[in-house]
C-alpha cells in the first residue's frame, strides 16, 4: 500500500493536501491535533487543553530513519499533549496518533503551565467587572460608566512569594483608553490587580501608597490622528520588488531547497520557526550542518527596583509561546516581494483545531555585493551580487512585537536577525516624581522602564557528521616584547582556541576585548589545505551581561541568562533552557540549564554529539523616540562556515560584471550593463554610466 | 551681477554645468584644478602633483556665511596642491583659484606624500626589469623570458629603519601570472624588492634566509575556469528592483534632500565621501545633527612577527587615498535600482585633471518593517515599511576592496556599513613549512596572514548646535544587595553616564560587558518631556583592541586605533588622525591625534565645539572560503537620535497596512492587499493571504 494511500486511510483524505508528503517533523496537522484530543478525550473525559504539538522522534530515530528510509519504518506521529482538568491539575502527556492510545500520562505539581492568547483574553474581559478594579478606576477618576474603557495587559505573574505556584495566576497590567483607536499605553493606571486564570477571579490588587493621576494626554499612530497632527508625507515614492522568472526557492511539503541549501521549517507554539536537518551540498556531496536551529528561550527582565515592577521579566517563549503569538502576514506589508506562505495548526481550550493563516513567511532578497575585485593595473574588475533566503515569522508579546528572520546566505552563512518593534511596557508617573534613572518619562505621566531582552538560541550542531567540539577563539597578542627576537616589532598575533573539554568547562562569557567568538568543530575531519577542523563560526557581537543580582529572582529563574554560551550533551527532549513548563518557577531549583548541567558536569563534550546554547540580546534605556510605538531595533549574529569549503563556495554564482585582464580594452567597465537599473535622473550613458554584461 | 554670472567670468562659461551652484564645500572641478596647477606652474615651474584638492574654508567663515549667505561673500574657493619637485623634494601649498595666487608654499621634511595609483603602476612596470629582481626569479624557476609574467603589488614600505624617510619608497610584494587572467594572489614570490618611488630603482631586495617555492596550481575566479570546474550555478532567478514614479531624493548641485535629512556630498582623495552640514528638518525646524561626517584614517597590520612582514599595516586612506582608489561603478552591478553617480576630479602627476567617473553611487533600498504593532484583543494592526538612502563608493587597496555604504534611515538613524571583499594579501609557503598561528594555509603553497582592519571614523557633531559633550554610558547594576529594601529583587539596573570634561578625560576603550555607547549631547537643550539632554547616540560593537604591544611599530605609527574613542577640540585642519603626510612616518613622535590631544590635554571639551574620533574594525584570520576571492564580510554602526525628536518620528510615514480598533471586523488582516507583492506559487488568496490597504 502506498505511502499516499496510508496517510489516507489514516488521517482522512480530506487532510491529504495539508500532509504534503508528511515528514516526520512537521507540526501536527489540524486532523491530527484533533485526533489527539479525540484519543485523550475517549480516557480521560472533559479537559481543558493548553498544548497538543509534535512530540518530535527521537534523534537517533529520526537519523536512522534518514538513512534508509526505504527500509525503516517512519517514525511514529505522536502528539504531546498538556492539559487542565477542573480542578486546575495539570496533565502532561504523549499519545500516538496513528496507534490511538495514550504512551504517557503524567500529573505536574509546582509548576504552571504557559498562559495562552485566550487566557490573555480572558482576563482582559473579567477585570475590568470586578467591584475592587472599578473602585481604584474610580480613585484615579474613571467612573462606573466608562469601565469599557479599561483594558488590561495580564502577564504571567513572574514569581510571587505571596503567592506561590499553586494557583495559576496572572498580574494584569491596567490601562485606559479614551477612544477605541487610542493608544491605551499613553494612559497606564497605578494598580495591578493579581488574577486567577481558571476561576477568573481577581484574588488581590497591588496598589501603590502614593497614587500617580491619569494621564489625559493621547500620544496615538492611527491615521486619523496622524493627518489631525499635519497628515503623511507624500515624498517617499514607491519601491517594487519583482522576480520575472519566478523565486530561486523550491518547497517540497516543508522541505526547502535553496542555492546549495536544504532543511525542513518546523514550526511549535512555544519556538515557532524550528529548522531542521539543514545540510548543504558541496559539489555532489550532501553535508550536514545543523540538526536543529531554533530560538527556545528568551526572558526580558525589568530594572525597576521598585514596588512590584520586579514581577516584569516576561519569558515570552516558555510562558506565552512564540508560536501561539504569531502574526498572520499580510502580502507586500510585512516583506516585499515574492512570497511563500506556511499556517501554523494549534489547539485552543476546548480541544478544537485552530489556524494562523500566513504564520511564516518566505521570501529572497537582493544581498547586495556578494565579492567584487579589481586589477589596478588595468581595471579588470569581477562583481557578483548577492541573493538570500529569508524564513520569517512576527510575533506579538502584548506590547512588544518580535520580528524573527532566519536568513540563508549563498557562501553558506547563516544569520538570524531579530527586530524589536511594537510598544514599550509603560507604568504611570506622578508630574512631580524622579525616575530615579530606572526609566524614563517618554510621554507626560508615562514611564517606560529599563529593559534588556535576552534570547537565547539553541543551536544543535551536526557539522559534517553527529560529533562536533566546541572551541573559544581569542584574538590574543603573541608572546615576547618589543624588541624581542621573536616578536620585534609587536605585531604578533594569533587566533587562540580554547577547547571545552567537559560540560563544566562549557560554560563562558563573551569577552568583547578579544573579539571572542565560538567554533563550532568536526575535529574527525581536517581541512585538506588549512589542516584546521572543518567548522562552524559562531560570531555575535551583541551579548550584554544579564542585570541582575546573583540571588535575585531572574537570575534563579533565567539560570540560561547567566552566560554567553552554555554547551550540553545532547539529550532528547532538552529544548527548553528554563524548563518545559516555566510560569511561577520559583527559581529553586533554577530550572532546565543550570540542572542538566550541574547533572553532567564531568561529562565529556569533546568530540560528542552535543548542543551550544548562546544567550545574547540587547540593553534598552527608552527614550521618547520609541513612543507610542518603536522604530525597528534590529540585532544580528552569524555562523559563518571557516575550513569547511575547500575554498570560497560562491565563485559560481553569475556575476554582474566579468572583464578579464585579456579582455579589457575591447569592452570598458564603464559600457557593461545590465538592462535592469537605471539612471535616477535619466540620461542613461550621460552620466558615463552603463550597466553590465548580463544583458 | 549675479552669482552665475560671477562664476561665468571666473572660471568659465563651460564649467558652469559642472559647478552646479558650486558650494563652498563641493570638490574642486576639473577646470578649477586645472586653474590651480596653471597657477603653481606660473611661479614654480615644473614639478610633480600629488594632489590638488579642496581647501576647505574655516568652519567659522562657513557657519557664518551660511546664516547669510546673501550678505556675506562666499568663502573663497582654495586648493591644497601637494607637489614633489625633481630633487624629490615635497612642497605643501595653498592656492587661491579666484584670485590666482599661491597663498602658502612650505618645503616639508621628514615625511613623504601618499602613494599614488600611478606611482603604484610605474613601480609595477618598472621592477620587474631590475636584473636582481630576474635573478631572484630566476631562483624561484622563473626563466628571464617569463619576466612579463611577473607583477607587484606595490606597498607603502611603512618604516623601515634602514631607509628611513629621506626618500620616497615603496616594497614591492612581488606575485606570478602563469596566464594572463590567472589570480596572481596563488602565486606569491617569497622576496620584498624595496623601490624608490622617484629614481625607479630597486634600492635593495628583502630575501629570506629559507628559500619558499613558487606554487604551480591555480585557483581562479575567471569566467572560463568556472566554467571547467562544473560551471555557474542556474537556479538563481533574476530579482528586480524598480520605482515607477522615480526615487524619492531630489539633488541640487551637491545637496541632497531625503524624507527631512539635508546635506551636502564632498568627496576628496583621501577620505573619499565626506558628507557635510546634514540637518534634518524636524515639522518645519531644520535641526543640526552633523557638521562634517568621514572615514578619516585606518590601518590594517598584519600579526606575522617573522621577516619583514611588520611592515604590511597600510594606512590605505593617509597612505595611498580612499578616494584616488575609488572604482568607477556600474548601473546594477555595484547597486541595483535607480542610481545617481557622481564623478570624482583629481589631479595627476604630470598636473593634468582626471575624473573617475560613477564614483559615488546614491541610491535607496526598502528597509524591512519600520514599526509595526498588533493588538491582541482584536487584531487590529499598524505596519509601515521603511526605506533607505545609500550614499556609497568602493576602493581597491591593492588586493582589498572596501565597500563604504553610508546610509539614512527615515527615523534619524545615519548607519555605517562597511563590506571588506577581494583578495586576501598572501605569501609564499614551504610545503613543510608550519604557519606557527601566524596565518593560514588557504591554498596549497599560500600563506595569508592574520590582520585586523581598524577605521577611525572622524565624527564632526552639531547636535541641535555648535557645542556638543560625549557621555560615556554603561549599563549598570543599581545598589544594594538581593534582599536590601532598595533592590529586594536585585534586578536594579541604570544607565551610568560619564562625562568627559577634558581632551585627557576623552580616551576611552570599548566595554562589551556594560554594553557600551557614547552620547553625544547637547546639554544646552533639554527634552521637553524626557528632560535628557538632546542627543545623538554612537552604538558601534565592532571594536576590537590594536593587537600590537605598546612600543611596537604600528601602535606608535597609529596613534588613533590604540583606543575605541578620542575626543578633541575642533580645530580647523585637523583631518588625519594619523597625520596630514603619513607614509613613512616613523612615529615618533606619534602624529595626529596623540600630538593633538597631548598638547590640549587640559582643555575642556563640555559643552564645545568638539570632535568625536571613533575606531572600529574586525580582526580576520584568514580561511580558505576566503580565497581566491572573498564573500564581502559587513560590519556596521549606528549613530541614533535619542531624546531628540518629541516622539518617534517616522509615525507620518504612510502605513502598508492599518487597520484601527473600531474597524475591525468591517476588513480583515488577510484580506488587506498592496497590490505588489505576490505570492511566490501563485494561488492569490488561496493561502488565506492577501495584501495591504494601499491598492
Amino acid at each position: 500500500m502506498s505511502l499516499l494511500a496510508q496517510i489516507k486511510q489514516k488521517v482522512g483524505a480530506e487532510d491529504v493536501p495539508k500532509l504534503s508528503g508528511h515528514h516526520p517533523l512537521d507540526p501536527l496537522t489540524s486532523i491530527e491535533i484533533g485526533k489527539a484530543v479525540w484519543i485523550v478525550r475517549g480516557e480521560k473525559g472533559q479537559l481543558g487543553y493548553n498544548a497538543v504539538t509534535l512530540h518530535e522522534p527521537k534523534k537517533s530515530e529520526m537519523t536512522a530513519w534518514l538513512a534508509k528510509p526505504a527500509d525503516l519504518p517512519k517514525p511514529a506521529r505522536q502528539a504531546e499533549v498538556v492539559a487542565i482538568d477542573k480542578d486546575g491539575a495539570l496533565w502532561d502527556g504523549i499519545v500516538d496518533i496513528d496507534a490511538g492510545k495514550i504512551l504517557t500520562w503524567e500529573k505536574l505539581e509546582g509548576v504552571q503551565p504557559l498562559i495562552t492568547m485566550e487566557d490573555l483574553i480572558e482576563t482582559d474581559k473579567f477585570v475590568r467587572h470586578d467591584p475592587k478594579v472599578i473602585e481604584q478606576c474610580g480613585i484615579l477618576g474613571i467612573p462606573p460608566s466608562d469601565m469599557h474603557k479599561v483594558y488590561a495587559d495580564p502577564w504571567t505573574i513572574g514569581y510571587d512569594e505571596r503567592f506561590g505556584n499553586k494557583q495559576r495566576l496572572q498580574q494584569a497590567l491596567m490601562y485606559y483608553r479614551p477612544n477605541p483607536d487610542d493608544c491605551q499605553y499613553a494612559f497606564p493606571l497605578d494598580f495591578c490587580p493579581i488574577v486567577n486564570t481558571e476561576t477568573k477571579e481577581v484574588i488581590h490588587i497591588d496598589i501603590p501608597l502614593v497614587r500617580r493621576p491619569l494621564n489625559k494626554i493621547p500620544s496615538n499612530y492611527n491615521p486619523k490622528d496622524i493627518e489631525a497632527d499635519g497628515g503623511y508625507r507624500k515624498d517617499i515614492k514607491p519601491l517594487h520588488v519583482t522576480q520575472p522568472q519566478g523565486v530561486s526557492f523550491s518547497i517540497q511539503g516543508r522541505e526547502i531547497s535553496w542555492q546549495n541549501f536544504k532543511f525542513h521549517v518546523g514550526f511549535n507554539y512555544k519556538e515557532g520557526i524550528v529548522l531542521n536537518n539543514i545540510t548543504v551540498n558541496d559539489k555532489g556531496n550532501e553535508r550536514p550542518l545543523f540538526w536543529r536551529l531554533s530560538l527556545a528561550e528568551m526572558v526580558v527582565p525589568y530594572g525597576n527596583p521598585e514596588m512590584w515592577h520586579f514581577r516584569k521579566h516576561a519569558f515570552d517563549l516558555g510562558e506565552y509561546g512564540g508560536g501561539y503569538m504569531t502574526n498572520s502576514l499580510a502580502l507586500g506589508c510585512d516583506c516585499l516581494g515574492e512570497i511563500h506562505y506556511l499556517d501554523a495548526n494549534f489547539v485552543n481550550r476546548a480541544g478544537d483545531p485552530v489556524t494562523i493563516k500566513n504564520a511564516i513567511c518566505i521570501h529572497e532578497e537582493d544581498a547586495g555585493i556578494l565579492f567584487k575585485h579589481t586589477d589596478f593595473r588595468d581595471n579588470s574588475v569581477i562583481v557578483t551580487r548577492g541573493r538570500k533566503l529569508i524564513i520569517s515569522h512576527i510575533f506579538t508579546a502584548a506590547n512588544y512585537e518580535y520580528c524573527v528572520y532566519w536568513i540563508f546566505h549563498q557562501d553558506g552563512t547563516i544569520q538570524l536577525e531579530i527586530k524589536l518593534t511594537g510598544i514599550l511596557n509603560t507604568y504611570a508617573m506622578a508630574p512631580d516624581e524622579d525616575t530615579k534613572g530606572w526609566g524614563t518619562q517618554v510621554h507626560p505621566g508615562v514611564n517606560a522602564h529599563n529593559h534588556e531582552h535576552l534570547f537565547c538560541l539553541r543551536i544543535d550542531p551536526q557539522i559534517d557528521g553527529p560529533n562536533n567540539t566546541i572551541f573559544q577563539v581569542d584574538a590574543t597578542l603573541g608572546e615576547g616584547e618589543v624588541g624581542s627576537a621573536q616578536n620585534p616589532h609587536g605585531n604578533a598575533f594569533y587566533a587562540k582556541k580554547t577547547k571545552y573539554s567537559t560540560v563544566a568547562e562549557g560554560v563562558a562569557d563573551y569577552n568583547g576585548d578579544t573579539s571572542r567568538t565560538w567554533d563550532i568543530a568536526n575535529t574527525n575531519k581536517l581541512h585538506p589545505v588549512s589542516g584546521r577542523p572543518v567548522s562552524y563560526k559562531l560570531v555575535s557581537r551583541e551579548v550584554p551581561k544579564l542585570l541582575i543580582k546573583p540571588g535575585g529572582l531572574v537570575h534563579k529563574r533565567a539560570g540560561f541568562a547567566r552566560h554567553a554560551v552554555h554547551v550540553t550533551k545532547y539529550q532528547d527532549g532538552q529544548i527548553f533552557p528554563a524548563g518545559r513548563h516555566v510560569p511561577q518557577s520559583s527559581g529553586t531549583p533554577s530550572l532546565g540549564l543550570p540542572s542538566w548541567i550541574e547533572s553532567t558536569a564531568t561529562e565529556s563534550i569533546d568530540n560528542e554529539d552535543i548542543v551550544l546554547w548562546h544567550t545574547f540580546g540587547l540593553v534598552h534605556f527608552p527614550a521618547p523616540e520609541d513612543f507610542p510605538v518603536m522604530p525597528a531595533e534590529p540585532m544580528t549574529l552569524l555562523l559563518r562556515p571557516r575550513h569547511f569549503f575547500l575554498r570560497n563556495p560562491v565563485l559560481d554564482v553569475p556575476p554582474s560584471l566579468s572583464i578579464v585582464p585579456s579582455a579589457v580594452g575591447e569592452d570598458g567597465v564603464v559600457k557593461a550593463a545590465d538592462g535592469m537599473s537605471k539612471l535616477a535622473f535619466g540620461a542613461e550613458g550621460v552620466n558615463g554610466s552603463g550597466g553590465c554584461c548580463k544583458a
